[in-house]
């Protein structure tokens, strides 16, 4: 198949990503159906950061940054990087200089199954990076890898221009064809949630708010 | 065996846990005789809680979080709940919803060889939890467990009514009888420290206080 | 070879010794060919750190920090402990009664591939940690180890008077024979980040600026 | 989206997969660009099968192998199962019984991202399978997954009705369409290699067969 | 609490105990509902050994194999040792001396949740091991432990006397009291499997046997 | 520093190397001071292989095995290549064809902390692997890295030309300068062994042969 850069993806509707975005990585899970969860290695270098974007996706060689580079050029203002490596790696692929290359791209953050470096300078910078791991090990630029192509990031699937929602939760992606569909089920969750948290704050049990008690029983729990 | 829920269980005394928590995990550990650590894989989801409280033990299926909402009825105030899955698990067993609803009942914290979800919100609320994992990835509500049985978490049996400390150094347990014992050696150990502190603060060497130069020239330590 | 204290190591230039600390791991690891990083499971136990330091080496055997009251005595103004366990563990081995000592001598910080504890303390004393694991798990005095021997530490070997460098993006080493040398490229280095950076937030590519892209085609880069 | 079982997969042709399983798994990887191979925690429970076949997926939830009893309906002579957890679990999902019914279809062996029990059992049957661990601990039949979807297995998308290779260097997947075309490929890389042995057998160096002298000494390389 | 030899324990019937050998772990673990195994990290050394026997404990320091040398005193005819290190090692706490010490008191195995080395003396010797890890690196025989007391081994509780079964599957434990009821367990399940087996290979799908369509389709599982 | 390739490297004495061998991993390492095992992550890939060669040490960039090639053109007869990955990486760095080059050297096995493949065939041609993974992933030729320097391979500082011991229980290096002395420790050791063998085969106790009582009881134990 070779090494390709796909230049002419599709995106989700701004909107809708917007509206992802605030519903966060739990409840956009939950809403289509509990999928697409990055496994729990994959954590943010500094809390509160709460994004979603538009997946420009590479796929890297162990210890070898040249295709971020390449990727960059892709980016478009509202993208989220998201980089797999072909094999396990923790190298720092990433850090400062790329960073500000790709926030003067629009660039609204980093997924990368791998590590990243300059976790200080990022942070006072405000570019938020989702990653396995935080090392400072460089990386060289001398195997092609490719850009826009689907890749297998974390455990999960993501083809180029599906939504990637990021928070303290960690990551979840969101196929793109189905982000209209899920931010509608995200936002009816909501809606709920609200009610349901005043009635437990007030000692209402989950076991009667959500009629469980008959269901245990019949399954066999007893009380002693 | 079958799935049960024991409703009655003993705590030791609310005094006593006050002490334990005043003490810290690292005391506490120490004054037991250096047992009863959890695995150093449970971290708090966010820094500076320190407490203790009566352990409300639940054993639970993997990717199951039913009988959190069992559990959460028979929590009363000043109880921590302790989840151990039935093997190996990271998903995001408890979120803002069920630490609304726990904190409703005084519980003081939860104890999870899991994951949990919605760390920002939990933050926010003060409520603490040490756990495996983050992890958004949703749970389901369809097989039994128990709810204050013995279990093993990360490592250390705990039985229900057990003192759980925990603060920034991780989780320790100590069992409800000896709760008393060991709080006492917890504060003479604590009454010596100060002293300590302040001859070495002002230079002494611990090997003159703790006078170890003999023992070690007798083991063979050689000094080139 | 039996358990030995070298007495006397030779360190490096305290004027580099700053420079290095200047100039971060990240930058001091490039400098010196990519080199010297210990793995990426070496974390600070708070943010914000950037030191560097002489190393005084501690090989312990697993759960006994013995040697570490050995070693403080050994520690100068502007050492750095460095300690490898001779087996893999994750025991607290240094807390603050040690760390306080380690102060009162002049000691910028502690390297270590296994846990600490009383991290709350440490981080209200400022005295800063790179570890493998944080856990209460106490340790005993009871066997031998070495101070000021050549030891490998999360992968690197490091030779009592090395100079290592540590902040949020992990440790590296630097044989003190380089330092000079390694500081002058991290220099030059520096130097000339700041002029890249602002051409990148300019917004011009790194394809263009490190001139790439008749590489990447060479190697058979396709753009579709 | 659902749990759905989709009935009507393709299959690659029988005369490509046998060809497929006769290259193995590392001419397969090579011969395909280096794509494909599953993470190296998937092993075979016995050495010494080498096999391929067409996949029939399973997306499971953790714990629950519910799934397998509605895949083994699915599989036809030359089948090979392909089990993928929605998050980690290595829990023992398949032992003999599984294997006999699965053997009674025709299926050719097992790739799971989870356990397998009854390994003595299954090596005695001959039955290959490639797990991530093996374990005793037993499963439930309560929540549905899907069949025959795409799924993530051990960090590979996978297909139903793609091909999968598996021998003692693990397992890889060709996708359907291209597994022809990476059939012939392996093929051509395989009559190389019968003359490369014997040139290496015989004494030659690799730096010279394969020409790499010049190239090396343009990186840079010192011989001292 | 200190460090203690408890010298008298009581152990089962030395026929349930050769009957839950027979029927092995897999088996067991389901006959006594689901619960005993140890984690799936617990691997024999040599493959084909499937025993049962009484639980002599250790609760040992890590690197430490002391009281290894105190427990053989306490093996009877049909003991198993089980050992379980008080915080994370892999050090070889025994090998083929210690194996031989052990086979002349009568003991059927070992199962430690840490280092064992001479692998290939106790193969020979059809010594049988289940351990976390194969490593020659040594221990010393400085710090007390305890023998025959409770302890969390890999995962679970074990007391000394609990009946140990162990094959290729990994390991199990049974409560001393519950023996021969999950004997009874076990056998009548084994009487089942047979025809079950039987039908399996004849061809008859589980989900059939089992009557598993209808529950499959009230929870909505769609042939598509 | 650059990269490079020493060719001319020191080798210990063929009758002592042959000695080592001899004694075995575990002996050795207990007749050096408890010292120099790699770590336990490193497996035979298959069983019963024991030797000992100098070590001909490569470091190399993650998932490229160029140097590997440099490297057999420095083998000599009874040599032992030694390869350390720059960061960690579970990459098949080697496999039937290398393995037949290196043997045509005279070479006597691969000690890797990383992966190979081909292990079919590199068990029927009798070559011994060590390594960390078995993984079909490939690698590439495009990063020098260099032959014949220190490096530190799976926790453990290996120098060119030292002597490298493996076998079941797994590897251990002597400082090429102290192998003739190890050697006389390790047969010193086996001589005694014996005789304590047969001791405890009789039925003998530790505890007795090793005069263990007092000190037990001088340290506290109590018998119960």
């Amino acid at each position: 198949m070779g090494a390709v850069v796909v230049q002419d993806i599709e995106r989700a509707d701004p909107k809708v990503i917007a509206g992802l975005a605030a519903a966060g990585v739990a409840t956009v899970h939950e809403a289509q159906g509990r999928t697409g969860c990055l496994a729990s290695h994959m954590r943010p270098i500094w809390a509160g950061a709460q994004v979603a974007g538009s997946a420009v996706t590479i796929s890297a060689p162990p210890g070898d940054n040249w295709m971020l580079h390449v990727a960059i050029e892709q980016v478009r203002e509202g993208d989220i990087l998201v980089l797999a490596p072909t094999s396990p790696c923790d190298n720092g692929y990433f850090g400062d200089l790329l960073a500000t290359s790709a926030m003067a791209r629009g660039c609204r953050g980093l997924v990368i199954d791998a590590g990243v470096r300059d976790v200080r300078d990022l942070t006072a910078m405000g570019f938020p990076v989702w990653s396995k791991a935080i090392s400072a090990q460089g990386t060289v630029k001398a195997t092609l890898g490719s850009v826009n192509v689907p890749v297998v990031c974390a455990g999960q699937a993501v083809n180029p221009g599906d939504v990637v929602v990021a928070d303290d939760d960690g990551v979840v992606v969101v196929p793109r064809a189905a982000a209209a569909e899920v931010l509608a089920a995200a936002e009816a969750r909501l809606a709920n949630e609200a009610a349901k948290r005043a009635r437990l704050a007030a000692g209402e049990l989950g076991l009667d708010m959500y009629q469980m008690r008959e269901a245990l029983a019949a399954k066999g729990l007893k009380y002693v």
